[in-house]
């Protein structure tokens, strides 16, 4: 199976010229999951929810189907952020579409990260793993600052997840080693697709730093873009080889755990 | 408050020789709290549970009143590694001895690595904290394997740790970016002691690996021992500093878990 992630930089409130990009991009390239990043319909710096519900989407708008239309008759599937409404409520979710229409789903982004409290409702989709048994890969979403939280990957590992998918605006670079980390401790692949470019708000700056990777399920980096350059990374993943938790005769990272000794209230 | 870890090679089951050369270090290093290498008393690779119970030690043995006496005498805190026999139960344990006797306190080695199932019980004494008010240092001691495991480190962080002690007899290296993720995760020191050398029983031999570190809680190696050095390493360590896990004005890393949405069992 072959995954593709792309690093761009989506323009702040043009709709209209991202989507086209990302069309483009969706037709172009020969994978088939491409995972795009966090809020690359509309970019990221909202200030208020006002901004965001005027660009928000719900999940049967045009933007939702057309993109499933997309899916359905390419044969690919496609992971990407956008800001979602549902009646009173705003998430900064990611869609991941497949092209079974009955297996797509959109995930609402749990943890929120510095002012998109005063934006977004903090995600109540939950983590969730989606089994996609064409191309044997079961697929958990997550969402940039997730990766803080050793629990979002774990969670979607224990739900079964081969491949987890963090479409992000990252503007650090202490998730580095973390998500090499969250990889080796729970033996899945991580494709993290991160944004380059910079949006600027009421005089404040948010650089964001690239370095997209795709991790195997040891933590090695399988591949991984530049800080500040347009790309697409692709890889072949072997999703089942994530499935054996044992690494030698007595021990197996899942089997090992101890539940009842951990405390996460 | 100053803190040391000792990285050097015990003997396989000279405890008289090991035990005087603890006693040296003990004495000699100055430092407030000394952390040791997993079953530093014996050496490591025993294969049986009768080769355990041998030279295994009781909770109120001479080894452990005689350390006490020590620590107290000379305000030392120790954290140090020895076989435990309880009744019928054998366990990988630790010792984490203050210098105010009513503190110290003996941590059974939760996860066990290897052919270890063949020697000990799984540990019950679960994961803990001891809040030291003289040094204002709350210490939370794991062993070694729990390191593969985020809800160990995590559960010592939710329940008070500033500074995470791991006696260890590491064979690989795959923990060393990890312990720096689990540091940088829940905001709190640790000190990873592990041993050097090797052991052969049956034919297989274990190469244990050294590069004993003192991470800083951003992750950072404060300070690193080499592969095969007997070695002492000492940092001073500001563990109050642990205890604000806000990054920035809106986001704790702490504060934003989202409990409900994890899944551990």
């Amino acid at each position: 199976m072959k995954i593709a992630v792309i690093q761009f930089e989506p323009i702040f409130n043009q709709k209209d010229k991202n989507l086209s990009k990302i069309h483009s991009y969706i037709n172009n390239i020969d994978a088939q999951l491409l995972i795009f990043p966090e809020l690359c319909l509309t970019g990221y710096y909202f200030l208020n929810r006002e901004e965001v519900n005027e660009v928000a989407e719900t999940s049967n708008s045009d933007f939702i189907m057309e993109l499933q239309s997309l899916s359905s008759r390419i044969n690919k599937g496609i992971v990407l952020g956008f800001p979602e409404k549902d009646y009173k409520k705003q998430y900064n979710s990611c869609c991941v579409i497949l092209p079974d229409e009955n297996k797509s789903r959109i995930y609402r982004k749990t943890h929120l990260f510095y002012k998109e409290r005063f934006c977004f409702d903090p995600g109540d989709s939950g983590f969730f793993v989606i089994d996609y048994p064409e191309w044997d890969v079961n697929i958990g979403p997550m969402i940039c600052y997730d990766w803080r939280f050793p629990e979002s990957a774990r969670t979607l590992a224990l739900k079964g997840a081969d491949l987890i998918v963090c479409p992000s605006n990252l503007v650090t670079n202490v998730w580095q080693s973390a998500l090499s980390t969250r990889a080796l401790e729970n033996n899945v692949y991580i494709a993290v697709s991160n944004r380059i470019g910079s949006e600027t708000r009421n005089g404040e700056t948010l650089l964001f730093n690239g370095d997209s990777t795709i991790y195997d399920y040891k933590g090695n980096v399988l591949v991984k873009a530049g800080p500040d350059d347009e790309k697409v990374i692709k890889v072949d993943i072997e999703p089942k080889k994530t499935r054996l938790k044992s690494f030698n005769e007595f021990n197996d990272i899942f089997k090992d755990r101890r539940p009842d000794m951990y405390k996460i209230k």
